[in-house]
């Protein structure tokens, strides 16, 4: 006979898991997601998330979603979702998205979106959303994972440590020089 | 043994696949979430749905979203989506929100929710909206299956056939003559 | 190299995992299945579940098994399983047995069972069987879920604590009296 | 580059999917399985299986079932199933039933049943069912695939074509007469 | 908000899971797969394992690996992995492979395979490799599980206790005084 | 509503499936692994693959597997695998390997390799491999899918057609000339 004892949390996931007789609405629950986010910064977007972080109920679940503001031309850079397929809805102003299919086609299927507009971006494929106009622009995403990961194109000259400056000169086919000065631009994300 | 056979077109999970060097960006899209549901019905809400009916694409990817309207006093009804995790967003209004655990515990997770806030109702259990406000109120829903599914507390009364009086006079533990009335309301849903 | 220790019991799935090394026949063993339910009570009928609280060994295997027992004129009221499709086998008697397809066909699949009769309720949906005979009858349902859950049409009106009367009010499109008529009928199941 | 080419019908996991909108009872339904399987052949057992085979729309619900019988000594031969767990429940009779785990311990996990007795075998594990007694012995196994597959210690001997003798005379560590002889042994199975 | 403690290991899929904040690169790695293993044992084959007892980082990623060497005329006896397709690429020699495909047909699948061959062997099939040669020959497998288990032929007679005699005589429809001779047969595994 | 209609042959996941009844050894079966792909291109590697594109057997699987040869000074140059888990075994030669976690971190797990050594990179995380010395070197990847995808890094700038010039540079975080540079260098691939 199973008796259910409990001591420590325990990670599964990655994460403490609950006894399920003593969840409660708090365990489901996250305020905050009308909440503007900050855009003041060189790429002129935030990205405000909701997974299993904020969310502990979610786990095993394998849902989250997130808030993208973008300020006039701001951009929520190029990136992959190494464990989850995305919908982005636009809620307000317009968006220039696009993702690009695997080797060896590489295509850039793309479009321009407004408000009320729905675009998927399939799992791990490259995608990005560009505010080509003058006004602010809202978009609420959803992930299919409650841990969905995030991996952007600066972490290329980004890392910690960096990758060896050969590796990516080859990679990129350009001067030793340019890939050096990529790595020294700051690293920087949008809350992400 | 086996003796079916076959029309075109083939369907996976229920649906027609595409080949993938033919894709194109309106496989992925969707237009017309932001226009309001019409909740002039009974139950006062309307659900626009966004899954793999409207996006080709998203079929094997797991995800699926709908906006979901209510007028002052509307309801979504108690209902399950036999296939999905769903998260709901408040976008505008108040929201009364609850779901049920699985028996024995039978216990009802509740939470007043407004905009911006976000509550999770897991895989298969009993939830619903009611806008308890004299305001409307809209909420986004986004659920873990490209085909969730929605079975609602109404069709118990209102399949096609109808199941046996007795059976659910028993189930409910009333007089035939309730069950009777209350398959004789007439059918009705939120257009979901 | 992995040192394996392991003091506390832990919840993998919300039950307790035991190391590999230690399992005996008895994890894997369950005995009394062929004892009938006593189904002395307003339903006419009793469920004996054989699953993951009963036998530790099945946490992972995903599945899991139940006997049911119906007085004549004995009904298993409709429920869904949130996480299982179901099997059942007719082992003695008559049974009307049927399952609901989903919104918005809301179709009752249903037949008439003898002994050796096998049906299947697929995963989510609404079902129920009825013993429309003077004699007893006896099935067993095999599940694919070492946990599937249980959620009853009754549990809508019997949760704790019950839900706002105007919800189900709406929902079945009845007057609040017959809503309240519902929820004064006593909590009951078949010991399930 | 691919270039087989196909001929009607569609096979989803080697089965023919419906249109869902065309199902029907019929396609949920098998009938029989009350009827005893004929156990007078070499090895003292029968199965009758129930599965995709059997049920079409059991195609992507993961579970399928077998009627098992054994006259007075009968065995259900030493097997695996590549695709599924497997519980067993005694109907009538006794058996002395087991299963083998992994190497490199390689336990034989073994139990005395009973009518109302259950038993578990894991996914892919060696197991075997023995009726030690003069009585016939009945029993229900449920497994955790649709297309749960077998496999028979037998088929070590009796594959087509057969294995090189001086393969299972190694494996087995005996001279080649010895497997020889096993080879010569005329195949047979109970039905499944 | 989650606080992360942890305290004792613990076990996830029977293994110890580490803080993802803790892993370093030494929880992905392993050295030494280019040494030949030792072949000097009755069946001349040699199983070096790269699997998830390894390597603790591959926990929850579904794969795993291992080298195999064989010296002339040495065999990798009959078995399955309960768990997990294999590739095999034959490094250098040659070898004599096939597997044996489900009842009711037990097809045996073979081929002769040389240096820079690769062929697959389905999940929890009968499967083996012979050097029907005078050199010897070396291979590498690649398994889709973290923890693939090994079931041999020869489990059948060397289990922990041992299987009834009567059982297997029945199974291969041969004397018992040919099972006591296969049990009596020194236990022996390649290392695996 | 689905509208799109089909013309043989029939994919699923994108791929034929042929009838179980007809398979045989050559859709198990590739030759060649053994032969070094030719690096003489500005990379200095290459890599051969062996998926489903080549085995139509793995269809379903979930493994497949490469060769990868390096010049000296070769480089595998940063790519993800959206869909697959990857472990690398060096054959000959020393490699640089790395992988990058997810943000925020961003950490850089890497290590040297020499022949033997075998490293995991996770699910849809950057990775790359870099010969630093003056010898070629081989290594074999197998990978969890059947058909694993890659993205490069070069991807970003050499998409059909193009990402807008602005969406890179802030991205990078450079001035547009930098991209536009990045932008003009031809497309290559190592084969893959």
């Amino acid at each position: 006979m199973l008796t259910r004892y409990f001591i420590f949390p325990v990670l599964v996931n990655g994460f403490v898991c609950k006894n399920p007789m003593h969840v409660n609405a708090e365990d489901f629950f996250f305020s905050g997601l009308n909440k503007p986010g900050n855009t003041n910064n060189r790429l002129g977007s935030n990205v405000t998330t909701v997974n299993v972080n904020q969310i502990a109920g979610l786990n095993t679940l394998g849902i989250s979603l997130a808030r993208i503001d973008y300020a006039p031309f701001g951009v929520n850079p190029p990136h992959t979702h190494p464990r989850a397929t995305e919908i982005l809805t636009v809620i307000e102003g317009t968006l220039h998205v696009g993702f690009i299919t695997s080797n060896p086609q590489n295509r850039l299927i793309f479009k321009v979106l407004n408000a009320g507009d729905v675009f998927v971006f399939p799992q791990g494929l490259i995608h990005f959303q560009f505010n080509r106009g003058h006004k602010k622009a809202v978009a609420m995403a959803r992930l299919g994972s409650q841990n969905p990961g995030r991996i952007e194109a600066k972490d290329l000259f980004q890392s910690n440590p960096k990758i060896d400056v050969r590796v990516l000169a080859k990679a990129f086919q350009v001067d030793k020089k340019v890939i050096d000065y990529l790595q020294r631009q700051s690293g920087m994300d949008n809350n992400n």
